[in-house]
């Protein structure tokens, strides 16, 4: 999770909790200097560097939580280590500009094995342009972790934060959501969690387009059933400078508009759940997350830059931070909060 | 170790493997963009973002290898995570301005502990001007790591490189070298491997002053055993560009001009060993290394910000890359590569 954001349903159940844990958050806030245009609680922070403003996102993997070593070919936890920073780039509208990678290594781990480890992420990086400037290595007698901590500039275009959305607000997600453990045979041995594609483009292009552009943005690293939350709490939060709260909102979730992913269907025929259960809470899914003004939601794309654009719910006023309301197939409406989905994280 | 550094005695000895890795290294930072200004193996890295120069450094402390959370305070933890990396940024002579974090925390560690031991890495980096903005926690079954990264400007001083180093140069240090594990008294629980003072302001003075500018610069994070060999290398490195080597400099280190700390006298009490080599192979001193011209050594001054700089040896023309000779109290010459210390690393 990233630091300065509510955990999720833990942390929105019971709500006080929340408003705790944020107003905690608020006051740390508010001592920061003010060249700090984004401060920690964003998919990336900001900072005013010579006058340019510098985005920059750490995010970590680590065997045994967020990859197998045993099962894993190097090159995709390589990919894996790069891309999750990158799918944060891309919850802003920036571009990435340069890594940095820190690795602590199993003693044993070998340096033919080191080597190409490290290689790989180098590619990995370069493929985005976002050379690797620098890094730290160290060795213990313990599982593999990588630290990937990318820049990103705005090259023009003002970052889209998570911050924002509105009481009427239609939600929308990119791509397929759910089973991103799951090993697909097509294309061979996809395994979303390790392949995805960062969606820098279609991000780019929803940012920099005013006809386009979102009211907020988040990228989905615990899948919706944790990340929405999140959305509603920063639009429930005062400005950087606290200045009193917001109106408290909360989500209306179209069950029947999900788009589930070919992995959330396998995983619902393995465990008998039912498929949209998968798309809410696998978690992973690395897609974006963003709301647009109900009165451009008709025509808005279904298809950005090659990529599927789903309307999944709306923003609604709610008596309680963050709110979750499922509308199910039937008609019916339940909390969301009932669903307790254990996913990795 | 940072990454594209050559890995000391280990590499250097015999000569033919630092030269396979360096070129190694240039082969994969010729490919760089010229946006990047610094290329991997400095003490930062450092690229172009909207016309400004953003300088960049990782690092990571690890349970059992760089503290012992059993016997540490948190707020030690928490301080060594983030003066590390400033280590880096004073031996650029850069300004810090932004951190990001990354934990990754043993299962159990407890909210209460974690938010001490953030609040307590927060407030360090701000009494360094240095605010977090953002960061990354996860949970595994290991022990806790902290990888923290910082961003430095220029601020109007061109950053030191650890490449520059000129036959003729003597060598300086500032503080005092070895013993960085030991306890003092005085202050009481000092040890200086956690307490130490980032060398920030001595720096800045050196890298802006044009009579005091070093020819090359670095932080003794290794020890000068280790350290020495990389700052040899670097000189003897091609441009970023590659465009033929240059030449090949050594060092001859004055044995009883090294300023011994009181940790390294006390380490030599207990095993017996002679305080100058705990002061070249103990590690962690994070005090700067650096050359100037022979022409102003004469009148270079002896305390600097009210820190102390000795000089300590000279580079010298060598056969070998980073060839290291000890000229002993007695007059008598040997090779630094007898000694093969061990060190935590």
């Amino acid at each position: 999770m990233r630091i300065g954001e509510p955990t999720g349903f833990a942390a929105y159940n019971p709500p006080v909790r929340e408003l705790d844990l944020l107003n905690h958050i608020y006051s740390r806030n508010a001592g920061l200097p003010s060249r700090v245009t984004i401060p920690p609680g964003d998919d990336m922070g900001a900072i005013t560097i010579g006058g340019a403003s510098v985005l920059v996102t750490v995010d970590q993997v680590a065997d045994g939580v967020h990859f197998d070593l045993a099962t894993t070919p190097l090159a995709k936890v390589a990919r894996k280590a790069v891309t999750r920073n990158l799918s944060d780039v891309a919850a802003m509208g920036a571009v990435p500009v340069a890594a940095v990678v820190a690795g602590c290594l199993p003693r044993g781990f070998g340096e033919a094995k080191a080597n190409a480890l490290f290689d790989a992420m180098r590619a990995v990086a370069m493929s985005y342009d976002c050379p690797l400037i620098g890094g730290d290595i160290s060795m213990w007698d313990h599982p593999l972790l990588l630290t990937v901590t990318v820049l990103a500039e705005t090259a023009g275009v003002e970052p889209v934060l998570r911050r924002g959305a509105k009481v009427g607000d239609n939600i929308c997600v990119t791509g397929t959501l759910g089973g991103s453990m799951e090993t697909l045979d097509d294309p061979p041995d996809y395994v979303h969690h390790l392949d995805f594609e960062p969606r820098l483009n279609v991000a780019r292009k929803l940012a920099g387009d005013a006809m386009l552009r979102p009211h907020c943005m988040l990228d989905l690293s615990d899948g919706l059933g944790k990340d929405l939350p999140r959305l509603c709490a920063a639009a429930s939060k005062p400005e950087p400078r606290p200045a009193g709260r917001g109106p408290s909102v909360g989500v209306e979730l179209w069950i029947d508009r999900l788009p589930i992913s070919r992995g959330a269907h396998r995983a619902a025929q393995r465990d008998g759940r039912p498929p949209w259960q998968h798309a809410l809470g696998d978690g992973e899914d690395y897609e974006l997350c963003f709301t647009i003004p109900r009165e451009i939601a008709d025509r808005f794309p279904t298809v950005i830059e090659g990529v599927p654009v789903t309307q999944i719910g709306r923003i609604v006023a709610a008596d309680d931070d963050a709110a979750i309301t499922l509308r199910m197939p039937d008609g019916s409406v339940q909390p969301m909060g009932e669903y307790g989905w254990e996913h990795h994280d």
